[in-house]
């Protein structure tokens, strides 16, 4: 499974507090850690910072200097807001490119699919329009067949594109789990070329042990078909999951990566 | 989910030696720790005895006294032996039993299949004739389509069939993980009304972490459609995951089931 790394989120007080104070050293280290944990793509998500747009932009692109000259991991540039992903993009000089995210929305798919085109890059496109997280596996579905239509269009391949299910919490709605993996099971069956990928947290808020429930449901969506998953790759029961996962769907021939990251100790749960 | 304390299992070697033993007490405790951490019902395998069939039948006899005057929680009588069963089932005067297990061999099916009649028992059926565990969903699927049209002439209703679709090591096939949970799949697909059952641990065999990879399984098998699991109830964590595969998959309305574990501090993981 690929491993976008989500600790670079400007949305967290923590990355906020040292974006603002422009601390080099704590994102380096952020940076390096996802990347020797294993994160296939870092996430860069500047947040809303201070309030106006300009102030966005310079965050991001110094974010982005920082967070490219420590390491060579390929980039996931996380915003609703094309004109920050722009100015992301015009610091970033990496081949390999997530934009993270499109919707249904037509502003957003004419602005940030034309920066895909222009960069040869992946996209994340979240099963949802204008009116957020559809209650229904229909809805999402029908927000993903916008979506494909557009980008087909734009010449952009469904190998390109990483649909999001989404999800909504089970303590609002017990059917939710359901939803999101019907949801992703059907994309896989109607897009077969296209990927999926997913967060998970969103399913356990507002219970307890969130991570017990975030890990099963990393289970379940790994048979139901995901793709690639954004995560916290310093979680160490979590990435021993995702190892337990490719063993179980024939993904690790030999089972080489799992007997590997059990010498180095990094097996845990 | 349905489980099945699997710890009174006489091919392990401290359950073999208190049986030897008469060791009453010992089983006194596993019987009631299984029904304290919540086992439905308990299976009880005399193992092999001491060599004679007569031996095999004396102590099952006796460990069917012994356990259901400790617990009130139903039994499941297990053994390959239907002259066994049915020395275990001539002690055992509950309502509720389950058999297990049969296979797609005739005369199994016979034997055992009249001693369900007999008793309104469920029944564990495996997917799998004489030649042992097909390597293929299809030929346990042609197992399952043996033992489901002997049963149904026996006048036993699906409902009362718990399919076991059985699990070879992925370290020695790394697809066979996925063939257990297609066959699943396709069990509940043409026998709506019938259920399913497994244990995990064979699937970890060879390999290290072994209880990580058998949670990774039961995950993914339960959101395959599994209905009931044989399993250590002692095992904390994974009776925490089964809480989170319930509140997943719709089956925990309210979170209650879930939210009362976290209160009596049984989740873990």
């Amino acid at each position: 499974m690929l491993i976008i790394g989500e600790n670079i989120n400007g949305t967290r007080r923590e990355v906020a507090e040292a974006i603002e104070k422009k601390d080099r050293e704590f994102f380096e280290r952020l940076a390096v850690a996802q990347a020797e944990a294993g994160a296939d793509f870092i996430d860069v998500n500047a947040g809303a910072g201070r309030g106006t747009r300009e102030n966005q932009i310079a965050d991001v692109e110094w974010l982005v200097d920082v967070i490219q000259a420590a390491t060579d991991r390929p980039l996931s540039i996380d915003s609703d807001d094309h004109a920050v992903m722009a100015a992301a993009l015009s610091r970033y000089s990496g081949q390999r490119l997530i934009l993270n995210s499109i919707t249904a929305e037509p502003e957003r798919l004419e602005a940030i699919g034309a920066l895909a085109v222009q960069r040869q890059a992946w996209l994340v496109a979240l099963a949802m329009g204008k009116e957020g997280i559809p209650d229904t596996a229909e809805k999402r579905l029908e927000a993903c067949e916008v979506i494909m239509t557009f980008l087909t269009r734009l010449g952009i391949e469904p190998e390109r594109v990483y649909f999001d299910p989404l999800v909504l919490p089970v303590s609002v709605d017990s059917t939710q789990g359901l939803v999101t993996l019907r949801t992703l099971e059907e994309i896989k069956r109607r897009y077969p070329s296209a990927k999926t990928v997913m967060g998970l947290s969103n399913v356990s808020y507002g219970l307890p042990n969130r991570k017990l429930i975030n890990r099963g449901f990393l289970a379940m969506a790994a048979y139901a078909g995901l793709d690639a998953v954004i995560l916290d790759p310093l979680d160490a029961k979590a990435m021993s999951l995702l190892k337990v996962a490719d063993l179980l769907l024939g993904k690790d021939l030999g089972c080489r990566e799992y007997i590997r990251a059990h010498r180095k100790g990094a097996l845990v749960g």
